[in-house]
């Protein structure tokens, strides 16, 4: 039996902080090779990532993982009250960056794979894809895995992503999708000058005001059958005019938008262009804009691989999984292209925090469930 | 006869940036005492003024002149043409810093003062206060002048300001008042928040925006009998949040207020309250807001003393005076409320500029109105 627990504190005492590998990868690596899985390391840039096969390359029931060995920098080292990469174990809770976001799911699906496929080795193939850059800007990671498996006529035909998923009650939350997520960034230009003469100035301010304003007071939508009300958020203004007798000439605006399949990137792009078209001609100013749309929504509807996952969820923890879009972005929003893709694992609440842990306990129970799913994929 | 031009020269290159005194006020003390003017150095803080009389104390007939000796940095050295402190003459134009504002209205008032009561010795007093901290605070200056004043019962019963007061040819406009002056400062407090999440965050800047959007679409008046419209002017917003992702806890916002005597520094102050209020409560955030009132609207109207500069600037000029209250701020503010006040002077078109400078026939002819107006004033 493959212990979950040990292979979690082995990869916490790796320093795997984005983009460096700190040993996490080769550790993988040593132990699924001894498994019979077929590894290659795929690394690209300064970012190290690792494809691993059990069974027939092309079958057409291949069960894929996907996780991420690297992690957040430990931040104020001084307030952590274990070794932040020491995988302590204090009243059975085991301290450490990266006990939640996501070593403990690496360590949880490595280990069911591994003691499957030795146990019932499967009329299929189990793959694995684990990157060293989801927590940095994730173009070297995933999509280098995915590019990878496109160039070698790899295939996964479902996936799972073993990120922490439950906001707070294991078992009680799958994710089937996500929102997307853009950013606008708004540059509006009058003509700098003296308070006291508004006319002889164009004063960026006041349009900058209205079209934020337009903005954060228009509903995008009421949620959608699967998804949350679309967001826009505000997130700055600034003219750093440190000068009450002047009208600057120029000010800056950033708003954050997360949508659901109602809308999509292009679509609110024209939007946020028309909006700043028509307060640009009202105020007589000129308005540029930027715009990056980091990742379009996306969902795996309800359907045989969230059934599959929340029944094993429900075996054994008891719990009967929601499910949810909700949540940030995660790599999921690249493998939706390649296969159908679902998100499980622990409850994520300490994640990114100082004293970021994990109930050991549970380590042993996500193996259970990824084991379960095995087990009912390939029954 | 006194050669305002050589004082004005000798005044420029008087290194007298605020608060310095470098020379200006011990030279022009030295000129009106061997004149016969009593005088008092009025020093208050690190600033130095002059109070000059010639004639018996507390006459009916008291016609003050004030001005400052004080002047502004002079900014990029390199980019002058001139010595910024050499008063070079070149094709009868003088340059140098203070050229417009004001050494030249200063000496023009000092030497039309000093050869008329030689001359035509008045049954009345000639008052001249000339202040060293115009330019800067302004709280030592003028306003100590007016202080000893009043401790010693000396008194004005007219007072014409010499600062430049025409745009662009010499005689077109006297001021008659002049708007006040006000600025606010809002803080917009909320809760942090990531951008995923808005409902669980209190985002700041959408209130911030419509509170901007509310008072700058607003119309304070449509102007008075001599006073162009109020206006409000948003002269700066910041957050100052570099993160896409982060909902910022604060924001802030500055505007700046130049209002006639339709509305007080009171009555726009409840205003401005009133509608921060009413978006604070609307989008549940806290709004902070602290006002300075740096001075009230105020106005001598068109009368006896506005009579009395106009004709002379007429007869001296050919051209006929604009009566104005137009423009920042000046002394006037203090000594309106010591007796009545008008300003007149040169063409103000370079001042605080790189090279400034003052055509040389416009000081003599300035002197010329300045005389014209004491003898009309005493005849
Ligand atoms: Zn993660
Ligand atoms: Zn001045």
């Amino acid at each position: 039996m493959t212990d979950p627990v040990e292979l979690t504190a082995n990869l916490i005492r790796c320093p795997s902080v984005t983009p460096v590998e700190g040993g996490a990868l080769v550790l993988l690596q040593r132990e699924l090779a001894d498994a019979g899985f077929e590894c290659t390391r795929v690394d690209r840039g300064d970012v190290s990532n690792l494809f691993a096969r059990w069974g027939q390359k092309g079958h057409t029931r291949s069960f894929g993982f996907n996780g991420h060995t690297d992690v957040v920098p430990v931040g104020d080292e001084a307030a952590w009250t274990t070794l932040p990469f020491g995988a302590e174990i204090r009243d059975g809770v085991m301290y450490g960056r990266g006990a939640t976001d996501m070593k403990s799911g690496v360590a949880a699906f490595v280990a069911a794979a591994i003691d499957f496929v030795r146990d019932t080795p499967p009329d299929g193939a189990v793959i694995l894809t684990i990157t060293g850059d989801e927590e940095g800007d994730a173009l070297d990671g995933t999509v280098a895995l995915l590019d990878h498996m496109d160039a070698t006529q790899e295939r996964m035909s479902e996936c799972l992503v073993g990120e922490p998923t439950c906001p707070n009650t294991m078992g009680e939350m799958i994710k089937i999708g996500r929102r997307g997520s853009m950013t606008a960034w708004f540059t509006v230009t009058g003509v700098q000058g003296h308070s006291a003469y508004p006319h002889r100035a164009k004063n960026p301010l006041p349009a900058m005001v209205r079209l934020m304003d337009r903005l954060a007071s228009h509903e995008l939508d009421q949620g959608s059958d699967h998804f949350d009300a679309s967001t826009l958020a505000v997130v700055t203004i600034d003219a750093g005019n440190p000068a009450t007798n002047v009208i600057p000439a120029q000010c800056t605006g950033t708003v954050n938008i997360r949508f659901n399949d109602l809308h999509s990137g292009t679509s609110l792009s024209d939007w946020l262009k028309s909006e700043a078209d028509a307060v640009a001609e009202a105020f007589g100013v000129d308005i540029e804009i930027r715009i990056k749309i980091s990742g379009e929504s996306f969902l795996t509807p309800p359907g045989p691989l969230s059934d599959l996952v929340a029944q094993a969820v429900e075996a054994e923890t008891g719990v009967c999984p929601g499910l949810s879009t909700t949540g940030g972005t995660s790599d999921a929003r690249f493998i939706k292209s390649h296969c159908p893709v679902v998100e499980f694992g622990l409850v994520g609440r300490t994640m990114h925090q100082v004293d970021e842990c994990v109930e050991v306990a549970q380590i042993q129970q996500l193996k259970m469930i990824y084991t379960r799913i095995l087990t009912d994929y390939f029954a």
